[in-house]
Parts: structure tokens; sequence; C-alpha cells
């Protein structure tokens, strides 16, 4: 492999997709695919299926995600599945492919792990970023709202940063990312405003927003049930706290 | 006007725009455009060839952006300019266009005001937002580079904050928009990576990386040609400091 393009494909919206992304499936010689396993085949059907419309005469080869081993380390844990992943590419690869393309959910910036697992590959390929939708833009885009306030920073933070540290640091808006267990809980709810959103872009989009006091609990609800029914879940959400001191604007 | 759609061009490759965006401009009767006066005329070249390229029938009605004044309280300031420009808007439509598409540079969400003057409008129009490309994505996708260490946070900021305020609490790696000033040398230039990039997506784009102390100055000399010779700028860039905990991971 000569060239690796990343190709940022939004988050499950088929038109999240940009003519940039367009033109480099087309130039790809090759779809490298991820399977994610049982209950998530409708995340590689959108990737097959992106493929089939714009790029129909680019072969594609497929690859079973490694899962991730639980407990310990959080750290080693992230560095040796992303070894794996290296690996199960590499094997997945006809040595043919001189030009490979990945399509990467959402943006390949953006809490992703791809350009990392790129980079284990020997001889490194050259790496080409084709930047896509995040889930910042598809949930703000949903709720038709602004992710900041005026002249005012965001914080983007992950769920396991806030259980950890509570509310992070330097600034009253907070997007939360990667969280599988609703750790908006462990703030206090006073004074938190929420806006959240899962399946964002995709037919089954689920919105909800209010007071942390008032929906924190019908958002866990409708979590659970939605994961229960689809087999999987990706949402996220953005939240604003009153500022503490009273002369902020 | 009964509907008013933002669409999110990206940040100046046309190839940014997405399906979506195509479809969006398509079914608006008509485009708001603005002029930014002389100098810019490329922005309102770039926003006329997308129109000219995807919805070639769709009707343009360009308006002259006001000026924001300067001086005194800035956050009057920005409320008195948003009021100017929605009446703008309204002055520039003609009264039969009922639905109306408005392309936002970027991502309506992200330091953007299009929602802000919208909310002006009255009777208000149903908003609908379709996501963009934001000069966040294509700078780490010009750098070949994730926004965030694995499971940190990232501070989204304005240069007017960090002169303000100076590194944003909370994390160790920030993005700097708004920036008209390099406010990066109001930092210790000491243990702070900067990763630069002008006109991102752009064919004259301009991308520096080192350490602050080493690329500062030349960035700031780059800066000022570039804008003395092209009439404008945009730039942006993401800043990574050397945790100051030895612990750090």
């Amino acid at each position: 492999m000569d060239r690796l393009t990343l190709i940022g494909i939004g988050t499950g919206n088929p038109d999240h997709v940009t003519l940039a992304g367009i033109v480099a499936m087309r130039s790809a010689d090759l779809i490298l695919l991820p399977r994610k396993g049982p209950g998530k085949d409708d995340l590689a059907d959108l990737r097959r299926s992106l493929v089939a419309s714009h790029a129909p005469g680019t072969e594609i080869a497929e690859f079973d995600m490694p899962v991730r081993s639980e407990g310990g380390d959080y750290r080693q844990k992230v560095d040796a599945w992303h070894d794996e992943i290296a690996r199960a590419w590499e094997a997945a690869l006809p040595s043919s492919a001189s030009h490979v393309g990945l399509l990467v959910w959402g943006d390949p910036s953006l809490y992703d792990s791809t350009l990392r697992i790129a980079a284990r590959l020997e001889p490194a390929p050259e790496t080409v970023v084709v930047p896509g939708i995040t889930a910042l833009q598809a949930l703000t885009a949903a709720h038709v709202m602004p992710l900041n306030d005026i002249n005012a920073p965001v914080v983007i933070t992950t769920g396991r940063q806030l259980r950890d540290r509570g509310w992070p640091e330097g600034a009253d808006r907070a997007v939360v990312m990667l969280d599988g267990e609703c750790s908006f809980r462990k703030l206090d709810p006073e004074d938190v405003y929420i806006w959240w959103g899962a399946y964002l872009g995709m037919p089954g989009q689920i919105l909800r927003h209010g007071w942390l006091e008032k929906v924190g609990d019908e958002i866990v609800t409708a979590r659970e049930a939605a994961r229960a029914s689809h087999g999987w879940i990706m949402d996220t959400y953005l939240l604003r706290r009153t500022p503490p001191a009273p002369s902020s604007a």
C-alpha cells in the first residue's frame, strides 16, 4: 500500500458525504471495510451502500473488527487494540492494493483511532484525510442551535472524563462524546441544560433537550430502550451550565 | 419567508459541500448571498459558483454585509451588528420568496452568527440547518492529525479569550478561532506546539507547525504577507501544551 485515504462519511445520513469524499472513494483501488459484529450490520451496510452508490466499480475488502478487552489499564488496552486492528487491516489487504480508502464514521480527527492505527503500518503509506461531518455538527444541526455562546469557549470531552473529573473546567458549555454510561448523571443537575441526540442524521434519530433535572431520567430510559431495540446506539450531547459567577454574560 | 435553510459549505474547497447541501440548494426558491466588500470578491464568487454548479436554476439575491463598528462594548456591538444584518436580509428578499437558502462558511453552529441573526426575523421562519465541514476539520485534515489525545478533552476558543485569559483551563489542547491578532504571542511559548493553517481547503492553503518558540514569528510574518497579497485572511490553529504535571500521560 502506497497511499491510504481516510474518508470522513458523517454520522449515518448518506447525504452527509462530501463531494471530496466521493472523489476519494472513486480514486481508491480498494475500500477497506470493517465488520463490527452481530447486531451492527447496519453500520457496515451503510458503508457498502455508499461505495455501491458513488464508486460502484471499486473493490471492497472486509475485515472483522477486533473487540477491545475490558478491565485493566485503559490506555494499555487501547494501545493493544490498535495494534490488533492494524494487523487485521494488513491481513485483509491483497498485496496488489496500492491506493486504499477507508470510510471513517464522522471525521478522522475527532475521537477516532484510524490515524493512530494507520501510524502502525509498516512500511508507512502516505496518509491523506478527507474531512467529514462530525456528531457535534449533526447534533447542533438537529437541534438548530449554535455550539458556542458569543466569544465563549466550548470543551469537547468524553464520558470517562466527565465521570472522573466532573464539570470540565474552563467553559460553560461542554460536548460529551464516547459516553456509554449517561455520565451526565454524575453532575449536580441543577442549572445544567442538555441537548441530547442519538442516531444523529439517521432515520431513527432521537432528540431530547431540557433542564437535566427534568429530562435526565427520560434520556436514560429512552437510550436503554433504543439500544435494546437497535442492538447498538451512538449518542452525544451538549451541556450548558448556568455560569456560577453572577457577573458572567 | 416560510422556511430558511442554513447550508454549511465548508471552508473554501468547493468539494467540501455535502450531498445534503446540494439537495438543500436545489430545493430553495432563492439563495441569499452576502457581498463582504472590496477585496473579498473571491468569497462571494465561491458562493456564486457553488450555486451555478449545483443549483443553476436557483435565483440569487445579493446584499451588502454591514460592517461591524469598532470600539465600545464588544457584546453590544455584536448585537447591533446582528440587528443590522437581519434588516439587510429583509431588504434584499423579494416578497415572493417562501423558501430561502443561505450558504454559511464552515458550519452554522461554530462561531457563526447566522442562527442568531435568523432569530431576529419577524415573522420567524422555520429554520433548518445542513451541517458543513468546519475549519477545525479542515485544519486537522490538512495536518493529517487527530484533534484530541486519547480520552483527553479539547477546548475550542477564540483569539479574544486567549488574549484576555491566557491558556484555557481544563485541557492541554486548544483550537483557536476568530483570531485576527496572532494571540498565541501572549502565551509563554515554552512547551507549546502549534499547528496553524490559513485559507484551509483553498488553493492558497498555507500550513505551518512546530514549537511556538521556533515558528511563532514565522507564522506572524507569513500571515501578514498573505493578508496583504489576498486582501483578506482566514486562519485557525491548534495548540498543544506539554502538561504541567509530570504525572500526566
